[in-house]
């Protein structure tokens, strides 16, 4: 098991293979506008594609023509997000180049914004590109994830024999591990904190 | 000890962290152009800034008016190269729109090709973006991986104790780990047979 600082990504077991959306679409809610969890902003859509999954505009703090963000339902770490092309596409080649452009300026603008609030010093950018590369949605995600020194614990047993580098590097980049789910209610109020940065 | 299938990937000694391109910088040969290895096509450069090293076009297979591709010192799986922008950037926040659409849209097509040479199903691409994020060359560089179903063994004792999974993401990932230098002859092969994808 491994021990991360923040407890929204404490695995509670060995944790499988990868994150998987919950099979179940989360249905938009119609009585989302109370003071916490505004309306999402002129422009922005009501919900968003990903994959087979139906997001609810809660989740989601910035949009473009062809590009959203939104929080992720299992973070590796704070700020772990996910920028995605509103055209549901399974593979980064199958993107035009607006929508390559859109998605990369989109996650870079994000990245920048998420790295300060966080009080972070660098980002990690990846796409898993196809089921053998780890994607479990088909759906292109970019996983952005803000970075600081010593942002991961390395003290867990099981790895004593292991160069605690590697342990590291492992952990950090195990971006689609089986992570314990958020609350609808967590992952809006967090997405209001982000939106306020594009405001 | 990590074992996986290509020699070029066969670590000799449990790996330090990250890669490091050797600090001698690689002077540019005058009599590069063998029949083995051609000159750089027009509108190709003859040499190419990476950080604080100077990269042989030798070494590149493709260009544009804004990025290039170069074929990687120390490939974890065959066909692992990274692009960069020509402009010597360190964060990808410095870089212009312009040169964030051309340098994935580079990335993407680059992408395809090699996926395709390599017989390979998915594709890894990823930006350690910083110090924290495991960047070691302060220029912006994308590694682009093609990835195939067990490109990597699990047939290692330290791991025993370590669930299968867990192992593979790890190494899948470890992108910027030490390996073996590989020669100048033996990338200018690989970055010919590269180019041609491109002709």
């Amino acid at each position: 098991m491994l021990l991360l600082r923040t407890p929204a990504v404490l695995p509670l077991a060995p944790p499988p293979r990868f994150l998987r959306r919950l099979p179940q679409p989360r249905a938009v809610s119609s009585s989302s506008s109370s003071p916490f969890q505004p309306p999402p902003p002129p422009g922005m859509e009501t919900t968003y594609k990903f994959g087979p999954y139906k997001i609810n505009a809660r989740e989601v703090f910035h949009a473009t023509p062809l590009s959203y963000a939104m929080v992720n339902l299992r973070p590796l770490l704070p700020g772990h997000i996910l920028v995605c092309p509103k055209r549901e596409v399974k593979r980064f080649a199958d993107l035009s180049s607006d929508e390559t452009s859109d998605l990369w300026v989109t996650a870079k603008e994000v990245g920048v914004r998420l790295e300060q609030y966080h009080k972070a010093s660098s980002l990690t950018f990846a796409i898993q590109d196809g089921p053998q590369a780890g994607q479990t949605v088909p759906h292109v995600h970019i996983h952005v994830i803000p970075r600081k020194k010593g942002d991961f614990e390395k003290n867990d047993e099981i790895y004593d024999a292991i160069d605690v580098k590697e342990k590291e590097l492992k952990e950090k980049l195990d971006l689609d591990i089986e992570r314990k789910d958020r609350s609808m209610e967590e992952m809006a109020h967090e997405a209001n904190e982000y939106r306020a940065l594009f405001s």
